[in-house]
């Protein structure tokens, strides 16, 4: 490090590569971006343009590199595993995108690798972890608020996607996002995962499913209801209420002006979640950066990212069966606990 | 008596007579109209027929009449001091709808002859006394529940008003719901009232004006501040704060779904005083006809009737003057304590 | 009919029995109780000489009378089979509280008796109906302001339960508010339902299984969640949340008293389902009364109380089997479409 | 400037001040601290160790190093008009907490220097402007959402003060953010003010007036009532809801979770001002530092600061001699508008 900033390199320059490039310089004090990566060449010299930083020949140039603290990865879901394994081996701390690998396997080895060093290196970008509403709701069940949590009711509806979705995707991409935070306020495992086809939309622009109803059970036997609606919604708009045996806690709307006219009062609703979550992506990284710094990760960790993998393969085999599924995992390493 | 169900006589079969004879006959269990009167003949004679009761030659005949136990005046401003003191001598239940007479005199000689006779005859149409919501912060207060109420903060705002509508009519008709309701709510009368010019609305209809900002100032010296809106509002819509030393205390819009689309969450508001305050006229008749089986009448007095004419006088005084003016009231009988 | 005036007997005086007795007397203008029965004589006779009406020997004596147009039934469960019969046979208006009987073969002969004779003459006791916010509910998706509804989101909560509550009234009593209302938003039937076993809560007083999970899917493949809380939970507590292609419906919280104090904002809930739902029995009467003026029934039909039997008895034996069980009916007859 | 980053100095190392050296070391990336000062030299020379800074002997010497690009004024409120007067002869960007000076006339001088100097040095520290929600509405105001804007119903309620308090600083250190966002939302200037007395709190801990009614009209004519309780409050709780021909908007409560236990719905409120705005000190010195990089300031001027001096005095002036007291101002220089 270099007068406590962490010198970041980024793989992958999309829509959020590109947002995370501009955070980590212009948002986030405790680092800066050195050098990025693209597949594609233009894209990532652009960038490297635009912030006056390296541009590296390959991911792996950028990993090696002794400019380069820690990185990023925000680049093609199946590009993941290879990136991060390499990133473990070379010691360094590494945030990767969702998810945070194509199979269950992947994860495995990534999880014998950090344990056979003694120390976690990864932190999945499971951002709603430090949302503000998710935060006070982690923290009031933690403070025993509403007793046991019992259910949890939620939905996540989004108004489009990018071209080329797929209804795997409503798991792998969407509900990946209900898979982790739910596993998170409860603070157990699942047992058992089930989609529930349900009527269709007119809305939905593609040949994918959408509506889904998901379905979780935890080993304590907690159910979890997730409403998956992957585009033509309303709104951006993501529901959670927590059911304890003592009362329910409800993620608030984010906060707008209230409007009363032409006969009704009304606020608005976020169009994409850059926006609705825009917070918890800074707080991510501010305490992403404090904790390489403090050397000692937050957030969610490769276990979790196996937790997610294992739950979507599980999820989307339930699709195809018609069936509620396990979830089987391997034993958690004690650098998980 | 009949049955325990009183015979009520209705003087006054406008759009608010109308609404009084049909709910009297249909929704009230515990009374019957028996008798109308109205200026217009063949109005009273519709009524009569449509309802299939006596239509009287006069609103005296209806007063004198043997087959009225009670009597509703609903007729024009101007008439409703008669009415009520004929009422009065006879001994008879009488129902004014506001303003309880023109002139504050008039209702100074109301209470003499109630006080001579030692019991109260006369209820006044103020509603909202029988709303949820105001009955709910009236017990709140009492209650304790926000300490000493120091200010309240309200506003009467309405989507159109009829023609022949005059600016004086904004304190006598609008406003004068909030001069009652506020008395009752905070148990106190007015030391000082102010009507303070506001910048116009280019949505009023007429010449009048329109919003107003009335300010009242109690004999505990408790401040209240009241919008007023005519007409070209978005709604028919209510607000009162009661602002007390240890919090605050909301009248709360009608219940209604909630809508969440096109980017919105969104609820509805009403368009009428009728519908908004629907249920408090049912209400309020229902407890009227109560008090009267029980000889122990409830509701607004004649004092308050009086109360409310001083007020309003005082406020359109100042409307002209541009200051704040006194309100000086004569001392209270105590029937009325 | 005397007067208009429908002359009621109520067979069962027990607490839902007298509220009818009350209601039917004082608040419903179109009504009077002419008669009353109950199997314990005393209680009878006690309602019978408060409100000055006949006490019946039997329920079979008050369905023959000739003083009685009507008969309300708020007996226990298992009697409501054979006194609704009798009252078709009788030809007779009946009001009978859920559920209609304790078997589907049951409600299937009485559907034989009012098919032959042409006519409804059975309203079922679903109240909600009436409600006026599932009402707007209901009448902004006939609007076409969501789309086609394809899920709904519902919980049903209590304080507490009477003792002698069992597991299957979690269905038979409480979930059948929900089984009613989702057919009728919906305007669909049940293919399929199932029971989710949940973790459950401390705070159950007896030994009966709570909360539980209850899921629908309708014949055109919407889905519904009904989290059923039958005793312990924070209040009465009930949430329905429609959605539909082009938004969601919520069914309103009561309007009452918003209080800003001690560091928080807080609204009261109910704390049991005659407070809640007071306004929905009124106008459940009052709509009934004016049906039978009529001649046309409204409100839930002997086909409503019937596949209210047929979902029930699908969903205790899921309970059982742990599985999704069919829901089968018989063919629909003309008078219930 | 080094590297794209401000060097800020800052005067005044209390509760404030040492907020914003944290705030502009580690939460904003375009600035660092390099200097402080406070005239409690320990002070100081703490907050310079633990930032590794320089400890000033004197704000002059501060405001004259070449290692400060800007100063932040956070010191006691009579040495502020000095300090900036200071800045702006060294031709030094400036951000001035409230108030700017203790008379207009101080302001008025300062105004003549960087009107004579042709272009903006100074931002008041008015953070309201920076609010996502005041922001928000100044927007739909902007867009004609609500038509013209007619009134303001605003509150400020704090739970505690300072030690030292004096009725006074209830306009001069709490109603003066009224003072500035009504004229901002507004973009009028105040014609006549006035402050009301009312019924006082037992809650209040010294002995100064509380609560106080402050009343604006603007040259349009436009009317703003503001509820300042200085103390005893339930919570620190900002109220605004502007007025307008076509409708209302109203600040948002904070978005923080809904629940629903002991038969009641709430959400916390803040207890302080420093965090319900804190997102906007931050929005505050971001937008700031870039307006320096982009040498054009933005937020409230000397003008602003000046008018809000005027419009104190003259409030003051009321409480003291009960009447609406004029504001009167200078002439507004070119580089103002």
């Amino acid at each position: 490090m270099n007068n406590n900033q962490i010198r970041v390199g980024i793989i992958g320059c999309g829509a959020m590569g590109r947002e995370h490039v501009e955070r980590l310089t212009n948002v986030i004090t405790q680092t800066k971006v050195t050098g990025v990566y693209d597949y594609i060449e233009k894209t990532a010299q652009d960038v490297a343009e635009e912030y006056n930083v390296t541009s590296f020949a390959s991911g792996e140039e950028l990993i090696y590199s002794d400019v380069i603290d820690a990185v990023v990865i925000a680049s093609a879901d199946e590009t993941h595993a290879a990136y991060v394994m390499e990133c473990l081996k070379q010691d360094k701390y590494v945030f990767c995108e969702k998810p945070l690998a194509l199979t269950a396997k992947e994860c495995e080895k990534m999880m014998e690798v950090e344990a056979s060093q003694g120390h976690r290196l990864l932190q999945m970008g499971f951002n709603r972890r430090f949302d503000k509403g998710y935060v006070e709701m982690k923290k009031a069940i933690e403070d025993g608020e509403i007793g046991e949590p019992l259910m949890i009711h939620s939905a996540h509806r989004n108004i489009s996607q990018a071209p080329g979705f797929e209804t795997d995707y409503a798991i792998t991409r969407v509900a990946i996002h209900e898979i982790d935070i739910t596993r998170w306020l409860l603070d157990d495992e699942y047992d058992e995962v089930q989609v529930l086809k349900v009527k269709q939309s007119k809305r939905t622009s593609g040949d994918w499913l959408n509506p889904q109803l998901i379905m979780f059970k935890t080993k304590s036997g907690q159910r979890v209801d997730v409403e998956v609606q992957t585009d033509g919604a309303y709104a951006y708009d993501i529901k959670c209420q927590v059911v304890g045996e003592d009362g329910t806690l409800d993620l608030p709307d984010p906060a707008v002006v209230t409007k009363r006219k032409n006969q009704q009062v009304s606020f608005g609703l976020s169009d994409h979640w850059a926006s609705r979550f825009a917070d918890s992506y800074n707080e991510e990284f501010i305490e992403w950066a404090q904790a390489i710094l403090n050397d000692q990760l937050v957030g969610a960790s490769t276990w979790d990212g196996y937790a997610a993998c294992v739950a979507s393969d599980a999820l989307i085999k339930s699709r195809k069966t018609g069936n509620p599924e396990k979830v089987t995992m391997i034993d958690k390493a004690d650098i998980y606990k």
